[in-house]
């Protein structure tokens, strides 16, 4: 157990249960990301990074169809804004960096959608675990004619391969947890009655292991696989320019027209939706 | 549709539909790469880069067997020096790079046979999807003392990792499209009969998709994994030394008189066939 | 045949079949890594680099059980200092990755276990086939309060990239073959009794390839895949350092304690004895 007291959040719940930190996203209606969720991350980045903080974190849903389904494109200035807080910067792809780079190990537990920012920010988890029945991704930006700004080109690239990563970022179509296991987007796909214990388990064995290993290979790793600030500087820019073109806003306005943002088919079917459009 | 009328081909031939265009190999006996073909693929990749061209180029085979075998080993200067036409230099590996860096989206479609310099060819295309029944790969240059010059190294490597790459391009051995796709090879195997409905919905839904959008994910992605033009090179001149060496003629004109070149049982069993020399 | 008479040894034996050199680990009674097999690897690598030495290299295990476990934790500063008649470092990832250079060809064929310094010697090889029903693979380090210092943090990362890779080490658990095939740990796993006769095939397949185009390829192929000096330096010195720590001495006492370095239950099951420390 921390010996520091748990921040107050407001779009995650925390509990802790012996080392390890169970961080739950709680965002109604859909848990998109918005400043309250970029802020409670900047939040929770610090606190990890305190002395003796928990040595492993769990990120879950309290959604069971939507992880994060992507940006809250209504205040896309409002959570970079937010973001800055921490790095310096408005750019949420140099938060999601900074949390690939905390002193806690950091997994993904995925039961519902994670699109755009929201599978960026998986991918700055060190590992993901999904659901085999129910999770879906989608790295969508060409959709909407923007590039991925959160780090998922410097991600996918390098774990599946060019190939692959143009594939799923030029066609910005849904795949299932088994596809995203296939091409190494995720680390594993589980039955979803399996998954929490299986992600439990790998927590808790984790969290008694010495830390300062733990943060050696950590930081080792990274060293290898982690693009350089620059790289996510440089895709967050163009996200941020590109969001301000006419033809992006009239897709991004189609899209709502359609139900996005809300509980909605569009959001259930986004690849779809967007082959649509 | 492009504003440009589409130019002569020689060993391929090109339909447009909608925003896609398709380039059908067409090059009998059986789709060797000599002059004609590399011709054709300078004028290809000059078209596509023209303003407004065809977003997507889709590339598939005539001949249901054979996709692209290998090079025509009796006309390698030949074909070095029509690749020289676009880039400068008398390197298939540079002319592959090229493709790698146009301006439009690349899917190969598989069903037949790609080897040696047909690989590597599929392997500059963006995505490759292939045939589960019919499709077969082999990277053959180490069973005739040859090492692979046209991008072989640089992309598989970088695709499947060091040990994998290695069993590939050591081994020379033919593998099927199921064990292409464990590998990372493609995309991604299908049945045979669902592959071109496949691949035409996935290049129709990214030709609507917005083009600058598209241009900037590729621009991003090659620069993480698109080895640079010196590396292409080297591997280039150290192929265009070693084909003249006296016992990669000697195992050439062993594989000629089995049937290379020709429709044969050769060249549809290449790999038994070089591991029998 | 080589025109070299084989060298002596002490921990393997070693047998020429044709151009193939079988290499077979034997140091009971498990065959820990110890100062003996580190110096029958330093005569196996200068052997394998005299001019027209055999160009392919088999290493398997005379133990069903025990591929190599890991080092000879008694025997750290020994091993090390043996390592060093090789490379002049007292480093066992200098060590392997001096083997990953050599002229020959090496192959793994694994169906035992191999964890911490034994999954990290099958790694410096060219490639690695296992027994779907016996082998088992881990990276182990993490449970000692380590990190792995002889290249798996290197390797690991460039073959199943960063998330992978920290699941595989942060966790420390046990992987089975069909896992270690999922994740690119292994080239790939086959059926226990298919196995021998795979390997032994390619092997001598690719001992009939003109040995200049071997080399070549796989000279061009480290020169993607393997780190530099510097880095496996860096892990390497961060493993001896850790070692000496009063909480690793611990963890290591309590598991020899529990039949580590014996043939044990807990050497047979190390992940989840590690998890139950």
């Amino acid at each position: 157990m921390s010996p520091h007291p748990l921040p107050a959040f407001d779009a995650v719940t925390a509990e802790a249960r012996g080392s390890v930190l169970y961080v739950t996203i709680h965002s109604p209606p859909i848990n998109l990301l918005g400043p309250a969720l970029v802020a409670d991350l900047v939040t929770l980045i610090e606190y990890a990074d305190t002395p003796d903080s928990y040595p492993v974190i769990v990120f879950t849903s309290a959604d069971p169809e939507f992880f994060i389904p992507h940006v809250d494109v209504n205040r896309v200035a409002e959570y970079r804004h937010v973001a800055s807080r921490l790095t310096g910067e408005a750019s949420l792809g140099l938060l999601f960096r900074r949390l690939s780079t905390t002193s806690a190990v950091t997994i993904a537990q995925i039961e519902g959608r994670v699109r755009g920012a929201g599978s960026e920010f998986v991918l700055a988890c060190d590992m993901r675990f999904a659901a085999l029945e129910t999770a879906i991704f989608g790295q969508i930006e060409a959709g909407f004619g923007l590039v991925p700004g959160a780090g998922a080109i410097q991600h996918l690239v390098r774990l599946m391969g060019r190939s692959r990563a143009l594939e799923v970022m030029l066609g910005a179509e849904d795949f299932d947890a088994a596809a995203a296991e296939l091409y190494g987007w995720i680390n594993r796909a589980l039955p979803a009655s399996l998954l929490p214990e299986y992600v439990t388990a790998l927590a808790e064995r984790i969290a008694r292991f010495p830390v300062p290993a733990l943060r050696a290979i950590k930081e080792r790793v990274n060293a290898i696989a982690l693009a350089d600030e620059a790289a996510f500087r440089r895709d967050s820019d163009m996200f941020a320019e590109a969001i301000g073109h006419s033809e992006t806003q009239a897709r991004v306005a189609a899209m709502i027209e359609r139900g996005m943002q809300q509980r909605s088919w569009t959001e259930r079917n986004m690849g779809q939706a967007l082959g649509e459009l």
